[in-house]
């Protein structure tokens, strides 16, 4: 049985039915019709990609995937590589901003190791799920990042994760990621999906200077040149230039938009994982809110190429999932309000003079 | 005793080294540094205006003034003038948008009845403080809004709701309001204080045709000819084009200040009363947070020539304080992260490489 196809012949396109009978509600409620603005758009988008005129909400989680890459052997992060495992170990013990979130919010947060360098599954960290592909990807400088078979393994770890949500009642889910260097692997990958150049794309990451930036752009020029022949397939693409965590959350996407479940994507590493499933899947943006525009690099341009526009413009760039759970506990807000408003008849409110 | 005058005299300027030393701890939690962006500067500004190095938080309040205006008699509102006192029911009973908004965030819901044309007083709504200055403002083509002694009561009773805020552990106040007509006032002040010209300025409010606009667009032109003589003072300002709850929301403003409480400012309308006030006392905009963009008119082009940058920008125009209460989650959101996170010591992971 193959999963990956089996999942994407299962996706079909939102409900706007569902999203018209949302938008008659929402002109019922006491507040001039689309005042809400934004708000009220989530609550139709959420409508129609639930096939839910009712919009009914169960509960959110935040999917975070983490791994290690092995360009970062290029030196093209500020951080070092222990910094990964350190991190897996501070958001399932609480510490990280996400953890933080996630509590405040209420969110479930599933955190995945999905091919850490050190390998903590012997004594494993409390709350981490291990779904080791490898010990970190290889340096995509060298060969490809990951084999195809393995690109593939990490996908299907995200539709799984899809599903045991779906199954828990989850209906709305954000994705982010942790990983010394995955923002050298996401630029490659949205230069490689919106034909931006390398040096729009690529930023300071955890906070690199100007000659690590520099280099940083001429290592993800060097990878495109290298593997330019295999990057028009989604597939061959991640394995080519990916990470573990990128295809896991890719995997996500298309997993939860077969199951009807809303994905809220965070920053910039994200996107390259929505961008890498929207070229598996084309049109699968349909099925996800774009949370933020990042600080990180020309994240505003590769939403602008891939024809979004985000909720929130925070100037964030921290990754972990962040920014979409700020956006999640706003989408939540939206459909309350869609939920709990009086209506003009109920509250005996006059109406528009026609 | 002059309470305006003594609150104006009580006011100190942000505390700049509470400030620097949240920085330092924010600096000190395990993310890079300044990723979290805007939540950073909103814990630097909230530790600043507190005056207080923790950013310690109490409790949050939305303030909702509500009050008529003597210019819906010129026919520029897409409502009937009844739906101020509709509304004001509806706000107390639950059903408005801010209701929904205030009790899914835990923030308290203190809504003042400061000059509805249909005094409810006798027969009180529940939940709703009446500091009634008048039914409603005289329309401005005819003479001025109010008198000055109206406008300073007006103040005053902001002032007074900023103290039993300070005194009940709050720690963080929005403003809001509802009054059928009132973004035609609330124009015409930003015009008078910004110098931006009123069909720039001008919106549809709850939702105006051409033909109406054009009309309103002519009222502001004419009051601001008419009223010309007065505009340089901002007392004088608010009695001769302004509203019972601009000026109530100018006094929270004022009275916030002075006792080193942030105040979240709504859209269109309460920027109207951050205009005024920091033209009552220059400099005022410090203690303030501007919550977001509105899709009202000229509200982008208002904040900018008043130099503050809204936090967020989601096409609401509502009005009620609904964009100040969603922009408070996310500064106490910021605020919890600043408690909450770990440090890169307590949590044992490696620093930047320098």
């Amino acid at each position: 049985m193959n999963i990956l196809e089996n999942t994407l012949a299962a996706i079909e396109a939102p409900d706007s039915e569902a999203a018209q009978r949302a938008g008659i509600r929402l002109d019922s409620l006491t507040k001039p019709r689309g005042s809400l603005g934004r708000l009220e758009e989530m609550v139709r988008r959420y409508a129609a990609i639930r096939h839910d005129p009712q919009a009914s909400f169960g509960r959110g989680a935040i999917a975070v995937f983490v791994a290690d890459h092995g360009v970062a052997a290029a030196g093209v992060s500020a951080y070092p590589k222990a910094v990964t495992v350190e991190m897996l170990r501070n958001i399932a013990a609480g510490g990280a901003a996400i953890s933080v979130l996630a509590g405040r919010f209420g969110y479930e947060l599933i955190v995945t190791d999905v091919g850490v360098e050190t390998d903590t599954s012997a004594t494993p960290f409390k709350g981490v799920r291990y779904r080791r592909v490898a010990s970190g990807t290889k340096n995509f400088l060298e060969g490809t990042a990951m084999t195809v078979a393995q690109a593939r393994q990490a996908i299907e770890v995200g539709i799984e994760t899809a599903h045991d949500a779906a199954a828990d009642g989850i209906t709305l889910i954000g994705i982010g990621e942790m990983g010394i260097a995955n923002s050298t692997p996401a630029a490659a990958i949205l230069s490689a999906v919106t034909g931006i150049e390398p040096a729009r794309l690529a930023g300071r990451g955890t906070g690199v200077d100007d000659r690590v930036l520099a280099r940083k752009i001429e290592v993800i020029e060097t990878a495109l040149r290298l593997h330019r022949e295999v990057l028009g397939d989604g597939l061959s693409m991640i394995a080519a230039i990916g990470g573990f965590e990128i295809a896991a959350m890719a995997g996500v996407c298309i997993g939860a938009a077969s199951l009807r479940m809303p994905v809220v994507v965070d920053g910039f590493i994200a996107t390259a994982a929505a961008a890498v499933a929207g070229r598996i899947r084309p049109g699968l943006c349909e099925h996800l809110f774009f949370s933020h525009r990042s600080a990180e690099g020309g994240h505003a341009l590769a939403l602008e190429a891939l024809g979004v526009r985000p909720l929130l413009d925070l100037g964030m760039r921290l990754g972990e999932g962040t920014g979409a759970a700020i956006a999640m506990n706003l989408i939540e807000t939206a459909i309350a309000l869609f939920h709990e408003m009086a209506t003009f008849a109920s509250a005996r409110v006059s109406e528009k003079i026609e």
